[in-house]
């Protein structure tokens, strides 16, 4: 092995950069240009491809060649984008800014950004049939992630994500809610790099029990950036979320209830990934990178 | 065999009005309510069922039982629903009502209409992955399917009929955009049941070349029948593409021009299904039946 973590995150963030766009230029001519830059704009505005790379660096602690992976990393991140595209527009969260960037909408209109999140959402189902791997673990792989992004999962998610709005929710409440909108196709990102490199059912389950926590954090942490973070480093207003009445964590537990609800999350998320066999060294520092992280 | 278009076609419209709720109700509890009853009242809202009814005549065709092609069918019919959502949305065609009943998002609002498209979508692709077919085939299905609905496909076709809105197109561009706008996913249809019937490259290449004939003809009728149909048959305003500036085949040919076209893709189509080694009965009978419906 021998990457630090460092090295690892520049490396892969780079390689995903770079194939994220060109996954999209390969559809060809039938896909309309200002689809396809639609479909790029969103893939480029800057995430920190936080789920592709949690899919690499599975696959890496279990020893795999990176290469067979990359096709579902990208997948997953389109499922993600065309999320946030959906997630921003006027009928939705009416966002004009995403990562400091106007959001999709803002620059190709409404229509346009219906239907990238659309043609994302598709043609992401198209990349999983393109992986070098069996018939059997693409189906598999399949079946995994339109569960996770799926009405059970993230869609679902979403729907009682605004349901909740304006009423009061308790803590487990809340915390079923980010399990189906941002945790499952989190876990799922992990659970893909075992499916790949076809681990026992026992260490897919710690996986996705590690993943679980790691999003509940991942979410708390953004909750407490929205209060205490700096508006330049996180790319949208702070304090927007308590503005728009939305349910979080700070304004439930209070913010030292919130941090140490997000300190059990990170303890717990590696509990599990000790449980397993694999090398987890990156996957434990990319824990505490989401614990700790500034944006 | 031995069933008459009108036994097969009551039947098996029947048995696919009572499916697609059903397969709804087994996402279960984690998808909200709300959502599902959005996602089964676009379902239930009086489809003519074309594409899964391809999808099984076919089937039939080469003497297999429909039993293995329910969930590909409804999957199809998920896709289209999705489609037409999306479509009827304000920021689209700002459509209020669609086969005489309100649209989506008249009835559950924007975003409920976004999130029920997206969760129909991405449930189709879970649907397939649970046909009982070898993993091979169902990888083949998903490919077809998402390169069809996609960014080349479907996706892709829609921006392309938005650009065209208040431009000038001559007959082939037209054509090329219907291709992708409602052709390629009523060629997949019939592709999936001969993927699923396992028949040669051969017979799938004119099944295609069967299906994108009656799908330009499916297309051409739609034209005529909003300039000559009855109003309260169709289910929306009568001249309504016109008033809209859209580019169509009466417009472009004028009404008898657009006749001739429709009867030359009806014989192309019948041409193209006797090189088959199927029996072609119902899908001739299904041709002619898209040729002189009144709605």
């Amino acid at each position: 092995m021998g990457l630090t973590f460092d090295q690892f995150l520049e490396q892969e963030k780079q390689q995903l950069d770079s194939l994220l766009p060109t996954f999209i230029d390969h559809i060809g001519e039938d896909a309309p240009n200002v689809l396809r830059e639609s479909m790029v704009y969103s893939l480029n505005a800057g995430g920190k491809r936080v789920r592709p790379i949690l899919l690499l660096a599975t696959l890496y602690g279990y020893g795999k060649p990176l290469t067979i992976g990359y096709e579902a990393a990208c997948a997953i991140e389109m499922i993600h984008t065309y999320s946030l595209i959906h997630d921003d527009l006027p009928a939705m969260d009416d966002d004009d800014l995403r990562r400091g960037k106007p959001t999709n909408h803002k620059v190709f209109g409404d229509a346009m950004a219906i239907l990238a999140g659309d043609g994302l959402l598709t043609y992401s189902f198209q990349l999983l049939t393109s992986l070098k791997i069996s018939s059997e673990i693409k189906v598999k792989l399949i079946e995994r992630i339109t569960q996770a992004a799926g009405p059970a999962g993230m869609v679902g998610g979403q729907v009682a994500d605004m349901q909740g709005e304006g009423r009061e929710l308790n803590a487990d409440q809340l915390q079923e809610i980010h399990r189906r909108k941002t945790g499952e196709l989190l876990a799922v990102s992990v659970e893909a790099g075992a499916i790949i490199a076809e681990v026992s059912e026992d260490e897919r389950e710690a996986l996705r029990n590690f993943a679980l926590h790691l999003g509940l954090a991942f979410q708390i942490k953004d909750d407490i950036l929205d209060v205490e973070g700096d508006e330049s480093v996180i790319g949208k207003p702070v304090g927007s979320d308590v503005g728009n009445d939305k349910n979080t964590y700070p304004k439930l537990l209070g913010i030292e209830g919130a941090k140490e609800k997000l300190s059990f999350h990170l303890r717990e998320a590696k509990k599990y990934l000790y449980k397993t066999s694999m090398d987890h060294t990156l996957l434990v520092e990319i824990t505490d990178y989401i614990g700790n992280r500034s944006k």
